[in-house]
């Protein structure tokens, strides 16, 4: 099943929602105004559509391998991931210091959509290297920016992010991996990581391992974790590659999905230690790799979006081929492709609109972050920082939750051939069920929604973002459409629900925690449920108005439809989550984890 | 994992919710009282865990395999099958004059359980068996039934049924697989079909397929079906196998699960024409048919019930093992098992209401299954018909998509260990998906549901059963403690959701088709969740009587909790369904087809 980038729906997210506009104002984006957001969308697609996208099925099939310490992966990933660096992917939103393009992540984001629609698999190797850069930039000293930067940035070498250990997942407080110093700067590395992506490979000549580890001495749990750079191969003066240094894949994983992409047990030292490079200072590891984790977090948030939309664009295909039963209206004789039928249409209009209102989300959230970074002035840095913060979980989360119900219909929609591996269709669903886990499972991102964005402002940024939603609410109600008046009729029993919530969980978390917390997730998903439906209501708003204009109609009474679809069967859900988290909270816990 | 059949949690729903006693005192179950379940569930408890259950993750790892026509099953389970059949486990159901043990359903659902909870690909055999059962019991001549039923009954041989062809899965009115008359009373049939389950094996010495076929000259469409017993080895006269029949797999698919069960393609009549014998009259196919699929539709929703069991057992296994993280209140200075966390507390007990809340509501069903056929009153008959045939669509439906949640919160709590195949819980999340698709889908389920269920007698036996509803209301609320007044005001929110949708589905069904239609899953959903929701009341109010004797006072007092959680957390999506179904059915079909 083929590939076709939604480039149309981006564009109007980026133009409309996001206000690529206003972007191109900020210092340093002068060039990066909508011209340039459709020359990259457009090269870009051509790329994923022609090269990444055929790999996909191919990664299922032949998964990445391992022998003898050695990972090879998927006939054509290497050549691909050659064409990704030489077309200067990877550096797409990196500085031109180091190689790269240094473009908004409003644009960015759009890309990596791509790519990840394309290939979940193939995308998990740049994901981290995006990591990787954001830490070094962050934290590296000069020399490990000279040493490293320019490599990571124009993709001849490629990242890993080495957190877990077999003790420590979520709670990094048990990292037991130690590094010594060794007097002249460097240190040597002892311990086993597991779960590192792209942790080995053969798409690269080189891998920059950023591993957390405790220097000797260093206070216990998370206040002891430093942050080292580890390289495959030692780096010599010259920038040419070293000998080999003591860090080991000693296997892969064998997984539920995403099977082109190598999941690595890596062993750091056992040959008399791996030579690790200190980023920034000693016992500060957990907040550089904070940074890596929150570029990684919304960039997780997009494989979701960029997964259900393949998922939705190989139903459709389907949907409109595969001909069975007549119509329940009667308005044909003889069976009918199955998209004529309600019930397939209500699961496309759900895929659709999921993966619409999370893409429009994001592209928002993209450019909060481009002004947090970029604007001239400090309180519009700092307020732009606040909704970006308050949204990366729920890019993540929501977006990432969604997939999983847009990939399932996606097998739905194909009946019994969903179930059957060479449609391809369960690919999908099987490579999405990662998403809610990795860079931090929903609940570890519900818990930094309740924890460190709600509580501790006492809930101001939740009810700034509520404040916009109401004044969308008086917009769509101005334009005075059945469809606008709709959405906001939903919109406003949505935000209501949510800012009863955002009371209950300011109110609770500090004196009763385990209340607030029991209803962390259907917060996050509530948050996001709103947030995305605020983003459609938006897009409706942004249509009625061009319509006049003549062109694109179908695009645009289109997105009307999915607008108002979303507010009838997506946003309606807000209210009975609102009585879980509010009302429910002791049933929770109110069984002993003994009568289990 | 290991699997312990909830053989309390089921005689707890066959005695206070089923009601057994009553079972036991219709004329042909006088040995069917709560003894005889007990000594049932035991025994079956110790075979499923102990032969049975062992073989599950085996059979996800060596799939059945085929080669020129033979397909070998996954060692062990021709052992095991051969052992099941000896116990007497295939003719729990069936009538004494064949050689079963003539129980009734209630009992003989919760041993359907147990069997799936062990390993749904391996009783899949028995359970489509039991279709083909059904159907000779129902509409076979004497000679077939002398021919057929006791080697099915006793296991010796098993059955198929044969109604998917590459063009024809839901729309069965397209099928064309056809038999000639051979002028000796058999008939010749020719043809292929597609996804049959244990189409061809080797755990018994003969399979009995029942195939659709048309006969020449036949009505178009379903009015044109018939039904045929086509026997893998021709039988003689003294019931001895003879030769070979012309019908031969020609392959097994590549499935996402259930691996362990082979889903054949047969080739009927490609040698010269398969000897098929006709069932009951021609033309009559699809009646008999939906015989078998009744049967099997109620035994996919045990399935979905039994893997949602196993997961639930997988994770509560896990979140009492894995140590991560310190609880959010305080309560312990060093990391805790997970299962102090509260929102995998809330991951554990949705996964708990669901399971419980469905097996309720399929004991409940399967009562009056009993009753529908054993009762001595003509009405009393006609009422747990209506009651029975309402409940098929929401045991199906409702407990199958509440399985793919399940499983995937199963994964979801094992975190990073969910995704790696070695642990065990992603088969369920892969084993599931099949669940509400085969049988008919959830749509199919729902239309039922929406048409011959509901709008047929103008939601008269929906509202009989929302009147019951009512009783329990006034029950719990009679009863007043918090927990029940919080059950009772649940349930009555949802069940005045549920008056609404169905006076909507009933006034709009023929009248405005595509609108009733648009809402049939959203209703089936609603439906479902507030009869398992209703149940959970019931299962409260039978639990708070139970107290004051003094037994089980923990087990007692963890079905009052869920049956909280179940009414919080669960029974609160009602309104939000409605509200999509109701007000929001424009918008399912408000964009063309041709705008996908």
């Amino acid at each position: 099943m083929s590939y076709t980038a939604p480039v149309k729906d981006m564009l109007f997210a980026i133009e409309h929602l996001a206000n690529i506009a206003q972007v191109a104002q900020l210092p340093g984006f002068e060039d990066a105004g909508l011209d340039t957001a459709q020359a990259v969308l457009q090269e870009c697609a051509r790329f994923n559509e022609g090269v990444v996208a055929p790999l996909n099925v191919v990664g299922d099939r032949n998964p990445s391998s391992w022998k003898d310490g050695v990972v090879t992966t998927t006939p054509g990933f290497k050549d691909a991931f050659r064409q990704y660096a030489e077309g200067g992917w990877q550096g797409l939103q990196h500085p031109a210091d180091f190689g790269g393009q240094g473009l908004p992540k409003t644009i960015g984001a759009a890309c990596i959509e791509m790519c990840n629609s394309a290939n979940l698999s193939f995308a998990l190797c740049p994901l981290l290297t995006d990591g990787a850069i954001e830490a070094l930039l962050t934290a590296g000293s000069d020399d490990l920016k000279a040493t490293y930067l320019e490599k990571l940035v124009t993709g001849e070498w490629t990242g890993t992010m080495n957190l877990t250990e077999p003790q420590a997942g979520s709670d990094l407080a048990l990292v037991r991996t130690r590094a010594e110093p060794q007097g002249d700067g460097t240190y040597k590395v002892f311990g086993t990581k597991i779960f590192i992506t792209y942790g080995e490979h053969d798409m690269a000549e080189n891998i920059v391992h950023l591993v957390l580890a405790r220097v000797q001495g260093a206070p216990e749990g998370v206040k002891g974790i430093s942050l080292f750079v580890v390289p495959k191969f030692l780096v010599n003066a010259d920038g040419s590659l070293g000998e080999r240094n003591d860090a080991r894949c000693v296997s892969i994983e064998h997984k539920l999905g995403i099977k082109a992409s190598p999941t690595a047990v890596l062993q750091f030292g056992d040959h008399g230690g791996a030579v690790g490079y200190l980023v920034g200072e000693e016992n500060r590891g957990l907040e550089y790799m904070f940074i890596m984790m929150n570029a990684a977090r919304y960039a997780v948030g997009v494989q979701g979006i960029a997964v259900a939309e393949r998922a939705y664009q190989q139903a459709v295909g389907y949907a409109k081929d595969r001909v069975q039963s007549r119509p329940v209206d009667g308005s044909l004789k003889t069976s009918a492709t199955i998209i004529h039928h309600p019930d397939v249409r209500r699961m496309l209009m759900t895929m659709r609109a999921y993966t619409e209102g999370c893409r429009a989300m994001a592209a928002v959230a993209a450019a909060a972050y481009d002004a947090s970074h970029h604007h001239p002035d400090a309180e519009a840095r700092q307020q732009n920082t606040a909704f970006y913060e308050f949204m990366v979980p729920l890019v993540k989360g929501y977006s990432t939750e969604m997939s999983l119900e847009v990939t399932s219909l996606g097998v739905q929609v194909h009946g019994g051939m969903g179930f059957i591996e060479e449609t391809g269709a369960a690919q999908h669903y099987r490579d999405a069920k990662i998403l809610t886990i990795y860079e931090g499972t929903t609940a570890i991102q519900a818990n930094d929604l309740v924890g460190r964005k709600t509580a501790r402002d006492g809930g101001q940024t939740a009810k700034a973002i509520a404040a916009q939603i109401e004044a969308t609410e008086g917009e769509l109600n101005a334009s005075g459409t059945p469809a606008a008046r709709a959405v906001a009729r939903r919109l406003t029993t949505a935000r209501t629900a949510f800012l009863e919530v955002v009371d209950f969980i300011a109110a609770s978390a500090k004196v009763q925690p385990n209340a607030a917390y029991a209803g962390s997730v259907p917060y996050l998903m509530l948050a996001g449920n709103l947030v995305a439906g605020w983003q459609m209501g938006r897009a409706l708003l942004a249509a009625e108005r061009l319509l006049p204009e003549g062109q694109d109609e179908a695009f645009l009474r289109a997105k009307i439809a999915t607008a108002q679809f979303y507010a009838d069967h997506i946003l309606v859900k807000a209210a009975g989550l609102r009585d879980a988290i509010v009302e429910g909270a002791d049933s929770v816990t109110a069984l002993a984890p003994e009568a289990f």
